[in-house]
């Protein structure tokens, strides 16, 4: 496979390429983006916060209009938590669709919320499918919103989230999407598929660093947020009416966050937007794939549900492999790997996303062989008990 | 005065400086510490992680070992909210001592939170005395809790947090501290105050960049608080608990912002520590204070409450003075000064915090006195209604 591209340049101050799915490897102009300060209240940090709600929302396609983007300090988390709190009323009832850890971390918000919430649980990877959605709304008519996880980063899985919008709206009801790990890179337009808000952060697939986090909603669901949120911090109807009327942020915005974030966003731009990302994490993907599979690793999950953003390997079934020193080698080499999130079988993880290209890619596969050599792992292929686990998708 | 401290570098950006309690202008240094990137994951950012909450723990003086630190992403409203959802139990009923724009916002998040509480509200800066607080809590035994504002940012004052404290734990209550635009320039050491939990932020007296706050509280408080919070980003007992166990944040830290802010923590060390940064803060604003009011400025408090954070002065009467016009004057001659927050006349603030120092502050008055001409103000006097305000505070 070869490449038109510039080559990425590798990371300026020699660290090792972040191969997470965030914070990752971004580019030393975000870095750089950084170095100077701004006051928050001052006009020309309004116009930076206004252009960068607009190029988000301009990412949505046909049909952004009647969207509204507000940025939300903290963490991804805190956002989904703000997104969870703000747009489901008090006497609200949720299906939470998990198939991994931010699918259960948006249960135990809703636990927290105390809010009436089921969960449909498909344990570590498989994907909740449109009918099954179907049948439970339509078993338990009480439901008015369906959370759902765009990419479940904990296996990589891409979720199948058109079937679960349209059995969300053929019953009437309303989507949410944790597009954390997705968003910039693989499309989620409501002009294909309908939601009420999504939400995202600076540091995953528009490659800024970490410090915030974004909701996209629905204008008439911002409207109709107030005095739903549980919290004065993640309440983004009082985010959104305040920045729409002052141009401010409510509290204190991470100013150089922002700066690189909006760097990253121009870099995005001049990539090909979604489309251009998109095709880059999937060349990565297919890169790295194609090669550890030469080696003898195998992926949890079948070619249909791998998203071009994380994949998940097994681990090695030789007793000569043990996860820590892997992961010490290949730091040793210049790769930051991550490890599995697999309750039944060891597995570890290699991000897709961030300034990183099919060169690096190929790099990589040539560190996982040398590295599988200096431990002495004969061969690469996992424990039949994985097998026997991923049979499980085919079921 | 003059000064045999080594003189600050201007921003080596040209950009103004930011005389405003928070982003401040940081040195060039914190921002280059954001040059690289790291996975938050790994040992690196860990010891990092380790290494800031050894540093802020050590703020402390004797007694710290009775504390512990927890860092929390999100502005430093979120750290308060997190300190007040945290260690109020469901149950228990706050007093909440309001002088100004940071008491107000404790209060109302008391109001999101739904737990009970009552508002001493002193208005815009009349600061609540121990003897007040002594007869509240002696007439409401149902009051498990007093929140205090340290310095009042809004007007500047430093609220008399020593008699709050003794008037508090007197009446066999606990006290917990707003300390966001203090710590790290005024001493609240808890073997002269005594106090359960305190927040502050990154971007305040440290000087880093924002991002991220900081709780520090007592650690049987950390241990007492699993199971009280209303939301789960703001849960500081599982934040403390995860980072005790694994190291890690829970939630993707700021990396860059901790790398930054480390930084800051060092040159605070160097600089002499509390002691030394607060000595500075004292020289900027008196440097500030002097010059201004030899301008014929007047200052909303006197010098008894003044804190060496952040000053007000009254807006001048002279109909040629319009705040805008001074604000836009003043960034073009380098520097970014603050609105006011008094709800009955006009003023605007002047920070005494951040990267700069008494040379600064003297080129400001500069600014400052030829920005009047600018505008043709004659007199920088403020209008009798200020005064006669000003008066309460004699009374
Ligand atoms: C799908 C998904 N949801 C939520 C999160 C949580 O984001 P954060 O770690 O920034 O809180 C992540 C982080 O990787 C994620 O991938
Ligand atoms: C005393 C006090 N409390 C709370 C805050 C809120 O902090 P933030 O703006 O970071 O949310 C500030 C900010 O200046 C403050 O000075």
């Amino acid at each position: 496979m070869t490449s038109d591209h510039r080559r990425i340049d590798a990371p300026k101050l020699g660290e090792p390429y972040l191969l997470t799915p965030g914070p990752l490897t971004t580019s030393y102009e975000v870095k750089e983006a950084m170095l100077r300060d701004w006051g928050s209240w001052d006009d020309d940090f309004r116009a930076m916060t206004r252009e960068m709600r607009t190029r988000l929302l301009a990412l949505l396609g046909p049909g952004a209009e009647d969207f509204d983007c507000v940025p939300m300090q903290g963490s991804g988390s805190f956002s989904v938590e703000a997104m969870l709190g703000s747009f489901i009323p008090k006497d609200g009832k949720v299906l939470v669709l998990a198939n991994g850890a931010y699918g259960q971390r948006s249960a135990q918000t809703m636990a927290y919320l105390g809010r009436d919430h089921i969960v449909l649980d498909k344990g570590d990877y498989l994907p909740p499918r449109g009918a099954e959605v179907a049948q439970i709304l339509a078993d338990d008519p009480a439901i008015t919103h369906v959370v759902a996880i765009h990419c479940e980063t904990s296996s990589g899985i891409l979720n199948p989230i058109d079937e679960i919008s349209e059995a969300t709206y053929a019953a009437g009801r309303k989507l949410l999407v944790d597009s954390m790990s997705a968003f910039g890179a693989i499309d989620l337009r409501p002009s294909d598929i309908r939601f009420e808000a999504m939400v995202s952060s600076a540091n995953k697939c528009i490659e800024g660093v970490p410090g915030f986090g974004f909701i996209i909603a629905r204008k008439s669901e911002l409207e109709a947020a107030r005095g739903n949120s549980h919290s004065l911090s993640l309440d983004i109807h009082a985010q959104w009416a305040a920045m729409e009327k002052t141009g401010q942020w409510r509290f204190t915005p991470p100013t150089h966050v922002v700066a690189g974030f909006l760097e990253a966003l121009r870099a995005h731009e001049a990539e090909g937007g979604v489309a251009g990302r998109g095709a880059r994490y999937t060349r990565n993907r297919d890169v790295v794939v194609e090669g550890m599979r030469g080696l003898g690793f195998e992926t949890l999950l079948d070619d249909r549900w791998l998203s071009p953003i994380i994949v998940t390997f097994f681990c090695p079934a030789d007793p000569n492999f043990e996860f820590s020193r892997f992961y010490d080698l290949m730091k040793a080499k210049g790769f930051i790997i991550y490890p599995g999130k697999l309750t039944v079988v060891d597995s570890f993880r290699i991000g897709c996303i961030g300034q990183m290209d099919e060169h690096v890619m190929r790099q990589v596969v040539t560190a996982a062989k040398a590295t599988l050599n200096d431990m002495g792992v004969a061969s690469a292929a996992p424990p039949a008990a994985a097998l026997k686990e991923r049979a499980k998708l085919a079921a």
